[in-house]
């Protein structure tokens, strides 16, 4: 594996998947190089930022040219870790849960689901997008037989720690947890919120704000 | 309406949801106060950066004591705009459109999804969750007529900008955008974008560099 640097700012991270959305997007035209400046001007923000956010993956543009359109897209898919397959197991089949495995685009982000749980008897053995439901008794020998190292929570807020418990108990490296309740987990345990009612804070406060 | 200060950071408004569960759950014992650092330790920060955020409510704690858990949760409430109910549509009633729809913790902050729209006709008419699926050509006259303020994006990245617009010329203010794609708005609309893959690159991000 390439040395990638020790860490990159959480700012940094949640803009490089929206460059390579709009990179992507230009793979289907002629274009074959791509600027920090125009990058910049596709989300409205300073070209200076664009650059540091694509030197961070370590990759290094042309004066006057700019980035090669495959290699910089290859780049942020790298740091990233896209370009890897990682596999995942899912706990709680309800609407959200269901909406995840539904989401084909994970797949081009290297998040391999290979198992899906939930208490309820009634969904044991159905299969979701191809993905089959298990009995959380049966966790910790699928996680390890699939080499699984991140677990996605999409339980109730209540059960959210116990299952936290158990995938980290199963081997789980990585928690995604969209699980309204926060988690304690090892510090060798990489947790990551994905909780909505972050994102919809920011929205309702900046609208307040702008009308005041 | 309180005046508010102008504005608070991202990470800020980011943390301040997870505050409020936590207060929240501590509402069911007999707890009337407390202390940033106790809300430090659940979360593993430091006390000072909490009790940063929660100054930036306009929130003022006693010496020694803290803070008055029911004024600190009215004091977040308030701040986020959650106090108060906000219409919402949302657009794209596919998997996570209909989790969205299904999750009951959004009327908590105060999102009040009133229509939701498809362009698939089998969905027309239907109700999810008491939500009535109408087609997307009465979505400007149901927006005026219910004051809808927020419009929920959870259509294909290819349809996003195109519903955009329709939400934005029916006078929706505040865009909170799902789809994986860029969107422009004009100045006086707010566009938080909620996509999944954001959070995913943190999270696989930092399992490689923990690992290297």
């Amino acid at each position: 594996m390439k040395k990638l640097p020790k860490s990159a700012s959480i700012p940094t991270l949640r803009r490089l998947p929206k460059y390579l959305h709009f990179l992507q997007k230009l793979q289907s035209t002629d274009e074959k190089f791509i600027s920090a400046t125009k990058i910049a001007n596709e989300f409205g923000i300073e070209p200076i930022l664009v650059r540091k956010d694509l030197s961070t993956t370590g990759i290094v543009g042309k004066p006057k040219i700019g980035f090669e359109l495959e290699r910089l897209i290859k780049s942020i898919n790298e740091f990233l870790n896209w370009h890897s397959v990682q596999n995942a197991v899912i706990v709680g089949v309800g609407g959200l849960g269901k909406a995840i495995m539904g989401y084909v685009g994970f797949q081009d982000y290297g998040l391999n689901i290979v198992a899906a749980f939930d208490s309820d008897k009634t969904l044991i053995g159905k299969k979701i997008k191809d993905v089959q439901v298990f009995p959380i008794n049966e966790l910790p020998e699928i996680v390890k037989s699939n080499e699984a190292t991140i677990g996605v929570i999409t339980v109730p807020a209540t059960s959210a720690q116990f299952i936290c418990d158990v995938l980290v108990g199963s081997g789980i490296k990585g928690i995604w947890n969209f699980a309204p309740r926060a988690l304690k987990v090892n510090n060798d345990v990489i947790l990551e919120n994905a909780q909505l009612s972050q994102s919809l804070a920011v929205l309702t406060h900046k609208m307040v704000t702008k009308n005041s």
